[in-house]
This record gives structure tokens, sequence and C-alpha cells, in this order.
């Protein structure tokens, strides 16, 4: 039901026409890189085809769409049977993608494709918009952890999926328990202001929090007085004292004193996180204060300035009435689309990549210092893609490294390769 | 488990050290209205409500965070028997809010009142913002209908809720049919360009679309060429054809073309929808079209420009050892919190919202031209606040017909009236 309306009105005027059961190549892609992004990261792969196994219309469904009359009973008959079983080929789980990639495609009956669109486009779009500024990030870090901590500024269940894509794109760990649970990220947290608030003294509190927690622990410090709190963490936890966390006023400024006191004390051992309202520039801008890790919220589960990835999903072949696969594209004004089932492969020189090369072509093999960027992931309804999130965080750690260096610029640009299409 | 791990490693602190149990009193505020908003809207307390009663933490939770060694025994003795039993008080869904007003207030112990602290601002920043957003939008729109169609923009699950948020802000239906199955939000859709790309010819998309749906339907004319297909529409649909969709180009030429060209064909009640990359500025700058309709994407769950709505979750006041309840508040350099509990009221003069009043003191009775603006949710652990969606849309539309009419301008400013602190 994580559908749109139309879908199942398409799919019910189709179903009367004889045209539903054509085949139908859809692809996924975006137009542009929103926010003056160099590249984007593919990131929601994993969670896409957990969904489409689960992608089902139930009675409950079923009756709310009779009832609703939403469509009428040949569509529901089809719905009740509704199985994918088409092939699905896409970029892998932590590639970078460019304007015009073909980021995804799907190829089966137009009935069985048209109805994956909004959960196809959801879940990459959100998914990949957090992973392209959670990598800028990580990046802007330099080798400093990123904890990700924004569960509470996104909805609930977005929460979940942004703490994997952070992960995935170079975040370090999660304050959110579910990410841990449902994808295995590393979690992290220790206390909060109200935890020393709770308390009768900023003493009683780290007391109560080292006695619990042991003297590796990360204590709160700028609840009344940073230096003030410094000293008596320090004095309660000795130089064992894992780390401190700063979470307001100047964070450089801060994290010099705060260094020079803890060294001061003894506690040269004690590392200094810190937080609040975080984002690339605020984190590259920190490069040379003595941080040893960032907590990031608002901003990674927002994507940074651009919260979607405006990814866009569109038929571009589909079989006429003589049972030919055709090239199909809109022409619409501003938004045309480019007809045609399409392959792409990454162009190399010396190991870095200079073009993104999309063709309507069949080639009988890769094309010299290139490399192919569609994979299988569904083949005949059955799910073949399924990988370890590790596996994705370390290929987005290598895609990213094959980028001519240019990609790790701030500053709003162009795509860093050029999409080539033939 | 839509918790930050913080929470849980507090509560085993506050546990071992005897504080556990101290009566706390939380709020949610926020300290300014992001974007130049002139006022905010509370939306997501009729989830919030939904998701308390079924916060819990069942076996396969505990055993996780016993695997990861998260937190001790004793902490999940306490989480395995978790309920909350204290009271929240809450500004109602649809009211408007203000920076500073206390938009909930909930009064438990610290250990069941801190666990609420992510799920409460998860839910309650996601929704607000993009109710935010569909305000000024219906605003702009003057009594035109908008649907709103952005799920594909957004995390799957925060599609659903901010259907359900653009609905309760005024607008008309939405694309999602989730939505409409758990909230009741009334849905719409047709068709893409995919179902005019399957067909051999417009023409028989077309005609496919009205013998399944009827001519009521709306068919989309921006494929291939605009006035063509306008043509074709009433050519086979006659003068009762419902509606045409232009999702592309500049659509208040493109309106009155096709407004021209439909009335010339004698088709003068065929509406006309526009969409596209709508906000509420576009929206506004249509005023003067021939348009019936709009449908808004990916601006309104993205809550135009503002996806989150910087509300936080602070302690404002907890027993003390010798159980007397005093405020606290902490003082972060930029980020000080009013300690104590707090009431509101909406100060109004001849009907017209004047400043929102804010004390901490405990007053007799409501002041002289003013409404109180919080009321009872949860009452020893009982839900109570529930009511219907329609309620929470009746109510935002008196709230904003209350406020005065620089409330309504979508430039950026200061909130339309100030918060008065006593």
């Amino acid at each position: 039901m994580l559908t749109d309306q139309y879908e199942l009105t398409m799919l019910q005027a189709a179903l009367a026409g004889g045209t539903a059961h054509r085949r139908a190549v859809f692809e996924v892609f975006a137009r542009h890189l929103p926010g003056g992004r160099r590249y984007g990261v593919v990131a929601g792969t994993g969670r896409f085809l957990d969904a489409l196994a689960e992608f089902r219309f139930g009675d409950a469904e079923l009756s709310f769409l009779r009832d609703r009359g939403v469509v009428d009973e040949p569509t529901l008959d089809f719905l009740a049977g509704y199985r994918f079983t088409g092939d699905v080929h896409g970029y892998a789980e932590g590639e970078c993608y460019f304007p015009g990639s073909p980021i995804m495609v799907v190829d089966g009956t137009f009935a069985e494709a048209v109805l994956l669109e909004t959960l196809v486009l959801s879940i990459l779009n959100h998914d990949s918009a957090v992973a392209a500024a959670a990598s800028r990030m990580t990046h802007a870090a330099g080798g400093r952890p990123i904890i990700e901590m924004g569960s509470r500024r996104t909805h609930e269940m977005a929460a979940v999926a942004a703490a994997r894509a952070a992960h995935l794109a170079g975040f370090a760990t999660t304050s959110n328990l579910m990410a841990g649970r449902a994808y295995g990220v590393p979690t992290a947290g220790t206390s909060a202001h109200a935890f020393t608030l709770l308390h009768d003294s900023e003493h009683d509190a780290f007391q109560a929090q080292l006695d619990s927690c042991g003297p590796g622990t990360t204590l709160l410090v700028d609840t009344y007085d940073v230096a003030k709190a410094v000293r008596t963490a320090v004095e309660l936890a000795g130089p064992e004292l894992g780390a401190v966390r700063i979470d307001s006023g100047d964070l450089a400024v801060a994290a010099h004193d705060v260094r020079e006191l803890l060294d001061g004390l003894g506690a040269s051992g004690t590392r200094i996180v810190v937080t609040g309202d975080l984002d690339e520039y605020s984190i590259a801008a920190l490069a040379t204060a003595p941080v040893d890790g960032y907590g990031v919220g608002t901003s990674v589960v927002t994507g940074s300035g651009v919260p979607t990835a405006a990814m866009v999903y569109k038929l571009v072949a589909r079989e006429d009435a003589a049972g030919e696969l055709r090239p199909v594209a809109k022409k619409s004004v501003g938004k045309p689309s480019r007809g045609g089932r399409k392959v792409a492969f990454r162009a190399l020189a010396d190991g870095t990549a200079v073009a993104e090369l999309v063709t309507t072509a069949t080639l009988a093999a890769t094309p010299e210092n290139a490399r192919p960027m569609l994979r299988p992931l569904v083949r005949a309804g059955e799910i073949i893609g399924r990988e370890p999130l590790a596996a994705a965080r370390e290929r987005h750690r290598a895609a990213l490294a094959e980028l001519p260096a240019a990609a790790r610029q701030l500053s709003h640009g162009d795509a860093v390769i050029p999409t080539v299409f033939s």
C-alpha cells in the first residue's frame, strides 16, 4: 500500500484495455544533482530489495480499495495475486552516480513494474540524499569518526534508514538503537543535559555516570560552566576519562581551551567530541581544532539542504501491439526523457574516473578502460542482489577514491565527471 | 526501540544512582521558527499518542540490548516492565505555536519520561514541519484544492505521515493510499506519462483511460504536444471531461492557452490541474491563472526548505533529594533553557491574537481575553487526547484565522505575535 493511487488507476485502465501485460522497462535516474553536488551516492538498494520481497496486497488492503471504490474487481483480483516476476538491474549500493546514470532498471510487465514506482523512489530518494550528505561530511572530518544522532529531527522510521545510509557513506556509529538492531550499525551514546540537571549537582551527575558506565564514558561538560565541568570530570574519573562532549558555544575555541585544560590536568588521553548543528562546512572549519570526533544530527538526516535526491522512474521501452520492444520517451518541456533501455560504464584513466558512459546500444563486451555499473538484483522475481551493509560501505569508500580530487570539494559545482550518452 | 542509546545509558546510571524515580517534567518547545516562518503548526500529536500506546520493549529488543551490552540487567528489568504512567499536556493538534510555546509537557518519573525524547521529537518535528509548509501553500492557493503527491520524494513511511500532516493543514487530498487507509485522508490520482507512453498513441491511451474511469477523469496532456492532446481529449471525452493535468513548461502560460482551447472546444466545465515542482511561492504566482487545482510533491513533504521544526525536549523541573519539585535549566552558550513547568495562553484583542503568554506561575484562572493552550492528552498513563483528524483540520483553520493578517505573508520574517514570558 506504499503506493500512489494513480498507479492503481493506470493498472485498471491498462488491464481493461489489454495493454497491462506488455513488457515494459522503467529506469530510475536523476536529471541533475541538486544542491550543486559533485556526485551522488546510491543508497537504499538493500532496503528496496527487502521491501520488494514484502510487496503484497493483503485482505485488509484489498477491502480498503474495494470499499473506497479506488479500483474495479478485475484490478483487485490482479492485486490479490501480485508478485513481481521480472528482472531488476541496478548500480550497486554505495556506488557514486551522475546525472542520467541508469541507477535502477526494472524490466517486467507494465502491470508489475508500474506498481513499484512509489516504493522504489521513496527509498532511493531518501536514502541517497542522506548518503550524499554523509559522504561529504565523512570526507570533511578526515579520519575523525562521526556519530549520527539526528533521529529526533526526522520521521521516526526515516531515522532508522538515515542511520543506515549515513553508516554506508562513512559515519562510524549512530545513536539510533533500531538501526543497530535492524541493520547492525554500531550504536553509541552516553548522556544529555537532562541527566546533569536531574542531579542536585554536576558533581553528583558525573559520579553517577562514572559509577554506572566506568571512566571510559563520555561526560557532557557544557551544562553550566565548561572549565569547571572539565575539572570536576577529571577529578572524579582521573586521567582514564574516555571523552568529554561540548555541545554549544564556539566549538573551535572551546575545543582548544578544553584540550589545554585536559592536558594540564594530566588527561592527555581524554578525547574531545563536539556536537551542535554541525554540517560538512562547520566540520571542515574544525579541521585544525583539537577535536577527536563529531556528532551530527539535523544536517545529515535532512541531506544538508538537499532532503531528496531528485530521482525519477520513467518508462523507457515497452512492447508494441506486434510484440516488439520499442523505446519510448516523453517530450514535456524542460523534462524530456531518453528512450531505450540503457547500460552504463564508468570510464577510467589510470584508475581515475573520467566519464559516465550511458548507451542504449547492445555491446558485445565492456568497453576498454571502463567498468560496468549495472549488476543483477532480481532475476525472474528472485531477489539475488542482497549483500551485507559492510560491503556497500567498503564499495562507497572505493568508488569515492576513484573520482577526481575535485569531487571532494565542498563548494557548489557541476558533476565531477560528464555523462556521455550514445 | 525508536530511541537514542543515550536515553538508556542515562536510565542505567540514574537507576544505579537512585535518581531514576525522581519526578521530572520535560517540555517540548522550539527556540525559533526556522526559515523565517511567521507561525508554526502543531502536528503529530495524534500519531504520538498512538505510538505511546505501543511504546514497549519486547523480548527481541531486550535480547539485542543484552547481547550488545548496551545496558545492564537492572535496566533491562526496568525496560521489560516499561509503561508510561505519568501525565502529558499539550497544544492541541492543528494549533499554531510560536518560539517558546510549551507545545508538550511530559510529567512523570525521570526514568519514564526520558525514554520518550526521541519518539516525541521525531514525530512532532517531522509532522509540524510538513504542516507548516502545507498551511502556507493552502493559503497561497486561495480556495483552490491541493493534492499532496510527494510520497516518492521522502522516506516511504514519512510519506504517510506527511500526507496526514498536509491534510490537517488544509490540503484536500493525497496520492498516498496508505494515508487513506491509516488516517482516512481522501485519496486521488489518475495517470502518469508512463500510461500514455505504454500505448501506441496518445489517442489510444486517453481512450483506454476514459473507457475505464469515465469522462470525469483527469487526462495528462503534456506527454507530447499539449494543444494536440487537449483536442484529442475533448474529442474522445466530450465536454464532460473532468479535468486535464499539465506537468511541465510555463504553467501560467500553459493554463491560459489550455483554458482558451477548452472553452473554444465547448469544454468550459473541464478543470485544469497543474503540477511540477510547485511550492507556496509558485502557487501564489499562479493566483490569476485559470487553474482549478494544484498538485504538490517535493516541497510539501520536505517542509519547503525547512524539513524539521527545531523542537527540543528539555528537563525543566525535577524532584530534589528532599522530594520537592525544583525548576532546572542549563546555561549552555546560545542555548539556555528556562526552568520551571509552564502554562500558556493566547492573548486576544477583538478576536485577533496579540501575544503568546507563557508563565511558570500557578494561576487561579485563565487571564482575561486569553484562551488556555494546554489540554490534557495523557492522565496517569491513560491516553485521553485522541480525536478525529477532521477536528485537528478544523482547529487549524480557526487558529490560523485568529492570527493577524501578517501571518499569511509568505516572505521571511519574525513570529507574527511575540511570546511574553513571566
